[in-house]
């Protein structure tokens, strides 16, 4: 028996999520389903983050555990052309020890989410980006960003069917920066809880737009209640960048 | 009457290219049924350039004359609600002199190709470029690219089907780049021949793999032969990325 780890991109659209559930087609089942085409065998693929329905991934992290004997190249393309139906590609198959876990080997995630912020809808990006039809201020966004830097309470961030141990988290970076007619946030950490980042990206939109001050995000994050931060951001902005691992893994 | 400029998104995926036609949908239609809907009027939408079937455009450049008075902003958004259905955008309604015409007073033609030179096929990006399967050199490409710079007959880059009067074109640049996992062909003229973008990406990529060699791309040029040249690229990597006009249009 070997342990792959795989790192996925996938376009979150057409997905009820990265978690394989019984109301629709998952990321996961998609990956299991090539598996089984390629070796005849059935896995149960675990995936660094459980990704929401319509969240994106640039860099999802994900192990199996094979029977079959394959070089790396091999397992990579025959999952992809497994994969052909769904927008879901294996960027790379890599050998791991028996002792790596996509989850909780994982020692930093990174998420990026994308606004579009102009009057006209999106028609090449449509479902990749969130759609804010007037202009935001991306400086200013940055500057509230620093205040949820460091490590906190996320209470106020949190969604109400998280099921994180702690609200307690440590956020390494928040940078928010326009990308020609976009603004990107990076979003860095151990881990998130759910809707950290969307959650994030909804109150620092209300900055962008002069609603909200710095001070404002302050008080938000003292607060420890969802109601005192901003709404959740659409599902469709955010991306799974990265997922980084100790060297030895 | 007024005459308005229109500078238009899309995602060609969908549609049978840029000019109405009875097999499919296409944007020309798209806007003509959106106008109407705003205005009540029948218009013939004119555009610089005939986009083929799946070509994207981030500017494509088109007129219409309106009777309905109305501001700038009340048109684009007048017809991006109408549009909703397809993935087209109305990036600004501009009012201009009579005279302007936006396929005949076009002094600058900016097309853009995305190569994706990776193994794995792409998955976010699925139907907006051409996946490569292998690297490719951009700098070769580049290089061999600055052949065909200047004033030739490109014969060898002409579809059969082309109607245009003359062969003899004046390419003003074509830069081959990275960027990121992508490489990105940048072409400007004041006007191109069927295909010659597509035709120019299929015979750069030869170039990118090892196969040809810059006096190669001299070569098919000096032949005036279609079949001396590569391949047309598909359409799903091309983009109109904009159409320029003297500044008093």
């Amino acid at each position: 028996m070997t342990r792959w780890k795989l790192i996925v991109e996938y376009d979150g659209g057409p997905f009820v999520g990265w978690q394989r559930q019984a109301n629709g087609p998952s990321v996961q089942a998609a990956l299991e389903t090539a598996v089984f085409r390629f070796a005849q065998e059935e896995v149960v693929v675990q995936g660094a983050g459980r990704t929401d329905s319509g969240v994106h991934a640039l860099g999802q992290v994900a192990h199996i555990d094979l029977a079959k004997a394959a070089d790396a190249d091999t397992v990579r393309d025959a999952l992809n052309f497994h994969l052909k139906p769904y927008p879901v590609t294996v960027l790379s198959a890599t050998l791991v020890d028996a002792e790596f876990h996509a989850r909780f080997s994982a020692t930093r995630r990174v998420y990026l989410y994308r606004i579009l912020d102009r009057r006209p809808p999106p028609a090449v990006d449509a479902g990749r980006v969130w759609h804010v039809n007037y202009p935001l201020d991306a400086d200013a966004m940055h500057e509230a960003a620093q205040e949820l830097v460091g490590q906190h309470d996320f209470t106020s961030f949190r969604a109400k069917d998280c099921q994180a141990d702690s609200p307690v988290k440590t956020l390494d970076r928040l940078d928010v920066r326009r990308s020609g007619p976009e603004i990107h946030i990076d979003a860095v950490a151990w881990s998130f809880l759910h809707h950290q980042v969307r959650n994030f990206a909804g109150t620092l939109k209300l900055v962008g737009e002069g609603k909200w001050r710095r001070n404002d995000v302050a008080e938000a994050l003292a607060a420890c209640d969802r109601a005192a931060a901003g709404p959740t951001a659409p599902a469709e902005g955010l991306y799974l960048a990265e997922v980084a691992y100790d060297p030895d893994c």
